[in-house]
């Protein structure tokens, strides 16, 4: 089975969802507009595009998911209105692994299109939405056929968990406690992940056309700080730990693998 | 609230799903795959296209849904291998109304490329996959964008309960019962339903494309003829009015509107 359909954001609207447990994610959306604004006002004032084809990365189900969509839609046609040009036909593109609640973002899409449509007041030219299962760690799109990508918050998602990290014990992820050849090992996978994620979107990105990653860092070398990235993966350790102990739950301590995969 | 999020097939695969009760329409699938065949290879002879959008407008969530696409591939394929042409890049868009499964069609797509690869043997070119939601009695595709368009066993619902049937009482559908202005009323709206059809794929296929559809129909002129279409309407109308009179779950007879709005 696909990792994709196992690993992937809690699905719907309720109260364990990600939709209503996104708060985080959708604050690095709101302050990186000002970077995603100016990327898309370059993009206009250098092609004058008559089709625009965005694609969220990793977009996930819930209200960051669309306002990333509305937010770039919104700078278009105001950059139409000032320059007094027919907007856009839309190709709005949602991407995700294949066990991402696409059923969600699609109910809410008429919701969607009424306020957006609202907020711009003069008539927008059309807009086609369009879910896309699979990997960003592989080709998800035809060659040469986006403008525009973005992504938030979805990058320090590895493709899987490295090889070799046998020695982690009683671990989930990089630790304190972990040796150095674990952090090595992750190390070597983003590097990997990263390097396949930009070959590929070279291939599906017309000329000229942008990208806007976001993603979670450090602002120290030390990759085991709490501060910065960790500590909920320690947390979530010590707990899994603390089931086995008490419940006997697995028969050895745990360890990513046995957790992820 | 938009009606393609309450009228749908029912999803997932468990006992009552539509991908567990779609025999009928599977079979409608396979007795009319060559007329897609002929369409498809003439297409191809005709254009030779190095990128090939195909989409399947009420595709619906269940083994009809890929059997279409995997034997539309199938037949390029062949083709391109009996010519010894490189093989296409394929670009598939399933759509249905916003209340679709889409995420079953989505879990399903893994298994679904490894067995087609099988099939085919040599290596084929890319296979890109879209979800796209909205209802095919509007705009759902970008201008010029899609090859072949198929459709089986969906025009047949209808956008919305045609305007003044109020006097079809205790009815959910045209019956023996039906005043005449009734029958009128339906195929008036099925006349303007399938107009929209027809003009909006006119604008979504490129010049040459092509399109197979495939709807029931009766052999007689009499739209009541329950051996043709409407006997399950009358039975399940009939389940209904034997519950008003039991349960008293309506406070007068039922007719369409209250069904199905």
């Amino acid at each position: 089975m696909d990792l994709g359909q196992v690993v992937h954001m809690n699905g719907g609207d309720g109260e364990t969802s990600y939709a209503k447990n996104s708060f985080h994610q959708g604050n690095a959306v709101s302050l990186t507009k000002p970077i995603r604004d100016e990327a898309i006002t370059s993009l206009y004032s250098k092609t004058l595009f008559k089709s625009l084809a965005i694609a969220d990365l990793g977009c996930s189900s819930g209200p960051n998911t669309l306002f990333v969509v509305s937010d770039i839609i919104m700078v278009v046609e105001k950059l139409c209105q000032q320059l007094n040009h027919s907007s856009p036909e839309y190709k709005i593109f949602f991407n995700d692994v294949s066990g991402n609640d696409f059923n969600n973002i699609f109910k809410s899409l008429d919701n969607f299109k009424e306020k957006l449509q609202d907020e711009i007041k003069t008539k927008m030219s059309s807009c086609y939405f369009f879910g896309v299962p699979g990997s960003f760690y592989s080709r998800v799109f035809p060659n040469r056929s986006l403008h525009f990508i973005h992504s938030s918050h979805s990058l320090q998602w590895l493709s899987k968990v490295p090889e070799g990290i046998e020695n982690n014990k009683s671990n989930i992820y990089i630790n304190y406690t972990s040796p150095s050849n674990v952090v090595k090992a992750y190390y070597d996978q983003f590097k990997r992940d990263f390097s396949v994620f930009l070959k590929c979107r070279a291939e599906e990105l017309v000329e000229g056309g942008c990208m806007v990653l976001t993603m979670p860092g450090r602002r120290n070398e030390d990759p085991c700080d709490i501060k910065y990235c960790c500590y909920y993966w320690e947390l979530l350790a010590a707990v899994l730990n603390g089931m086995v102990l008490e419940v006997y739950i697995y028969k050895h301590p745990i360890n990513e693998k046995e957790v992820f995969l």
